[in-house]
C-alpha cells in the first residue's frame, strides 16, 4: 500500500535536532512514507516568508502530498492548528497566516486530534508532538474530514495585494530575494505594459526587459519574467540586492510609457 | 525485504562532497533503504554537540533505525569503531565519546569488518569507506553480533552531569544554544522547585517561569520547560543568546526560594 | 518495478524555493524514486567547483544513478542541455563544463525532449521545467538514446590540468578548500616522492607527510593522501585555509629533493 509523500517546511534550521525529531516521529508512524525536505532556512519566526516560500513550490508536487509547515512563534498557547485540503493535496500548519495562499479556495480545518498527539516533554515542540503525527495519520490513509471541524475565521496575513492601475501601471512590492540577489516582485509578468514602461525599486529605476539573465548586458539591471510568474529584476552575473542593498518589502512602481 | 531506516549525523557539512560519497556507498550497499539526514551541520570536531543533537532526536526513531554519526578527528588513527544496540536501535560512531548517552545500558562492540571495507583512496575519510558499509550490512539484516568483539572500556566524554543539592537548588550548563537564540540547560525540567527560584545562567539572573515562548512578556527573559525533557530560557521572538552574548558551556545555577 | 536514484547537485542554496519546486517535479513523474540531495551549496554560477564536487562523489553511487547537476548562469538561452552516460549512470546538465570529467569517456547528447517538458513561467528555471522532467524520464525507463542527438563538441571547462615533471617534480592548483580548511591540491596522491619533498602552497613550504589528520603535530601544516587521490595539505584540528589565507586556485608546486 502506497503512502502519500511528506514534505516539510520549517524554520528550525539545520544545526539543531528538530528536524531531526520531526522526522523520526514521521518515520515511526508513516513508514515507507517518502519524507522530502523543502526548506527548513526560513527565518526564525517569518511566517509571511514560509508561505510565500510554500506557495512557489507546493503545485508542483503529486496529488496525495501531505505539506507540512511549522513557523510558529505561538506553539504552546491556544492558536489553532489549521488543516487544508486544496487541489488533492493536504496543508498543516499553526493558524497563524501561513496557509494564506490556500484559505479562500481550500476545505479549512481546526486539527483536534489529541489521541494522536505525543505526551512529549514541554509544550513548546508542536512540530514533533503534534504535527508530525497529524501528517502521519493524513499520509497512512487517514481521513481529511477526521482531524477536526472545520473553520470559518483562520487567522490572514497582513499582507497587501499588488494593484493594477486604469493607466496601464502597478505597484506592489518585492516579496523575495533570492540567493542570486534577484529581486522577486508580487507583479505578475503579464502586467508588464507591452509598449513600454519604467520599473521603480525604491528609488531606482529599471528601464530594460530581458527574456531571461544571460541577455541581461553586464552591469545594467533589467526586468524578466520570472519563474514563479512574477516579474523580477536582476543583475547579470551578480547580486542585484547586494549592490542596491535593497530588502523584501521594499515598494515596486510599474509605469506604463 | 524491507529494509530498515539509516539516519545520518555528521561535521561534514553541506558544501563538501563528504555526504554526497557517504550516501552513494549506503545507496549502493543497501539498496532501497530509506536514508534520512539528521544534522550535518555540527561544529567542525565536536564530538560533545554531536552526542548532545543524537541524544535529543534518537528515542523519536522507529526501531530497527541504523544511526551513524561521523565526528571523527581521530580517523586513521588505531582508534575504534564503534557499535552499540539499545533498545531496537543501532548506532555507529567513532570510539571517542560520540555514544556517550547509550554506553551505560546499550551492549556496546567494537567493529572489525575489513572484509565489509571499502578501500577508498587515502585513510581520511572512514564515513565512507567504514561506517557506510557497516550501517548497509546492519539495515539489510546483518547481525549485530557479528560486527565485532565486545568492548569493555569505550572513551567517555568528560563531561560533568549536573546535580541536585540538598536545598532544592541545582547546578549545572548551557547544554545548547539553538537557532532561535534559546539556551538549553542540562538541568531535567522537574528539578524546578515549585515554590519559587531563581536561576542564574552566568551572572544574568532569571526569575520567571512561563508555559510557553508566547506567554514570555517581551524583553522580559523566562524559564520554559523545554522539548528536550530540559530548562530553557528565553526571549520572546529575540534571541536570548544575542542579546546576553551566552554561549555552550556557560555555567547555571538554580537556587529555591 | 524499481526505480533509479536521482540525485541533485544545485547552487540553489536551501533558503529558496528552486530545490523544492524542482523536486515536486521528480517526485510526480517518478514517483517511488528516490531522491538525494548531493549539494546545493555550490557558490552562485560556479561550474568548475559544481564539476570538481560531482566527480568526487559519482562514482560512489549505483549502476542506473541519474544525476540532475544545475548551475546554470546561461539559462533561458540557446545553450544545450548536456546528457552524459558513463558506467551505467547517467548525468544531465547544462552544456557549459560542468561534465567535464565524463566528456572523454563518456556517451554525450543533446537533450531535446520538449513533449516532455513542464510550460512553467517564465524560461528562468530549467532545472524545474526540463532537467527534472528528463531526470524522472531515466529513472523510471526512459532510453537514453531517445533523448536527443549525439554531440561531438560539447563546452569544456578552461581548467589546466596538473603536470608532471622529468625530475619528479609537479605543478598544479589548489582544486577546493573544504569545511575542515583543508587544502586539496589537483595532484594525484601517488605523485608525491617517495624519497623526499617540499611542496609550495603559493608562497608556503610543507615539507612533512603524514598518513591521517591526527598524526600530524600541532601547529605544523602536513600533506596527507587525501580521501578524493589527491594530495592534501592540513593543519590538526585547526582550519589551515583561514591560517594561510589560501584560497582555491593557488598555484601548487612539488619538488623532489
Amino acid at each position: 500500500l502506497a503512502t502519500a509523500p511528506i514534505a516539510l517546511l520549517t524554520d528550525f534550521g539545520l544545526a539543531d535536532p528538530y528536524v531531526a525529531a520531526l522526522k523520526g516521529v514521521l518515520a515511526t508512524r508513516a513508514p515507507g512514507a517518502p519524507i522530502f525536505d523543502l526548506v527548513h532556512e526560513v527565518a526564525p519566526g517569518d511566517v509571511e516568508g514560509a508561505a510565500f516560500l510554500l506557495a512557489a513550490a507546493a503545485s508542483y508536487w503529486p496529488a496525495g502530498t501531505v505539506f507540512v509547515a511549522v513557523v510558529d512563534p505561538g506553539v504552546g498557547s491556544e492558536r489553532r492548528i489549521l488543516a487544508v485540503r486544496h487541489r488533492d493535496r493536504s496543508y498543516l500548519a499553526p493558524d497563524n497566516g501561513l496557509l494564506e495562499p490556500w484559505l479562500d479556495d481550500g476545505e479549512v480545518r481546526a486539527a483536534q486530534r489529541p489521541d494522536l498527539y505525543l505526551q512529549g516533554p514541554g509544550s513548546t515542540f508542536h512540530g514533533r508532538d503534534r504535527f508530525a503525527p497529524l501528517a502521519a495519520f493524513l499520509a497512512t490513509g487517514g481521513g481529511f474530514e477526521e482531524l477536526g471541524p472545520p473553520v470559518a475565521n483562520p487567522e490572514r496575513l497582513p499582507i497587501v495585494r499588488p494593484r493594477r492601475h486604469a493607466d496601464g501601471g502597478a505597484s506592489g512590492r518585492v516579496a523575495h530575494v533570492d540567493r542570486f540577489g534577484n529581486l522577486i516582485t508580487d507583479l505578475p509578468s503579464d502586467w508588464l505594459p507591452a509598449a513600454g514602461f519604467e520599473l521603480w525599486i525604491g528609488d531606482h529605476r529599471v528601464r530594460r526587459g530581458a527574456t531571461h539573465y544571460a541577455a541581461i548586458p553586464r552591469g545594467e539591471p533589467a526586468v524578466v519574467a520570472g519563474s514563479m510568474g512574477r516579474l523580477e529584476v536582476s543583475l547579470r552575473d551578480q547580486s542585484l540586492a547586494r549592490a542596491w542593498g535593497v530588502q523584501r518589502g521594499t515598494p515596486v512602481r510599474l509605469v506604463a510609457l
